[in-house]
């Protein structure tokens, strides 16, 4: 079990490599049948004639595995109150079976909630890239976190 | 099989139901596990102790189902050709166990694309309310359509 920590603890600047994440046919293909059953996301054959020539991951598959990750190499650690938003998802350029992709993210401002003074609000940046080192998704969004009780303050 | 529907089809200003869901605490635990194993999304015992008092969705569920539904509502009859990405997601009160969310979808703007004569682009607004008609999640979205055929114009 590793160490809680607090909003204290993630500082703005720090950039990180959340993970990497090969999206398989399978999977993307699963993960569009329940949320976004569009051709090009579910069938590789009706995909070859679309738009996209082939098949792709729906977006929020690419923004969903983020958040896995997220929570794996850090969220999971800290005392988190959730997430009142996220801003300017852009889907940059197609992921396919067997991309890998990467994940960083970056702390673009902490500051201490307004309203509620035992929160911290932290607001990121993450950006997805392929094995190509093509940018695929880019995301800007707020994270809500427990600052660190008083009794334990260093 | 319903007729195809093109971007000139689909108009400033109109406002539709897209589609209600009730969300169980089943499939909500199974959409963290895979996309945002939190306690307070996968764990209804260690969720009472949380910030927020019981079990909650994930946000990114809640905007996956929204996707679902308006790909069952009109973009599956569309010639969709994806989207450039999502602004200003807002996850504004907790979707729990059981609640029935109903999610509303107006198009805010419409517009040629200016590098590709044959599609058009749609900013849409989607706002998710519970049964008690508090607004649990808005988001502002673009989406990429194929314009009406020449040979088929009326």
């Amino acid at each position: 079990m590793n160490r809680m920590l607090y909003w204290e603890d993630l500082q703005q600047g720090e950039t990180v490599e959340i993970g990497r994440h090969t999206f398989t046919e399978q999977e993307m293909i699963e993960f569009a049948r329940q949320f976004d059953p569009q051709p090009f996301h579910t069938d590789p054959e009706a995909a070859k004639q679309s738009f996209f020539g082939g098949l792709i991951a729906s977006g929020w598959h690419t923004c969903a595995i983020a958040m896995r990750l997220m929570v794996q190499k850090y969220i999971g650690q800290t005392a988190s109150a959730g997430s009142p938003g996220v801003d300017n998802i852009r889907w940059r350029a197609p992921v396919r079976p067997g991309d890998t992709i990467t994940y960083r993210r970056v702390i673009l401002a902490s500051r201490p909630s307004e309203s509620k003074p035992d929160l911290g609000l932290l607001h990121t940046r993450t950006e997805a890239s392929n094995q190509r080192g093509e940018i695929v998704m880019t995301m800007e969004g707020w994270g809500l976190f427990r600052r660190r009780p008083r009794e334990n303050a260093q």
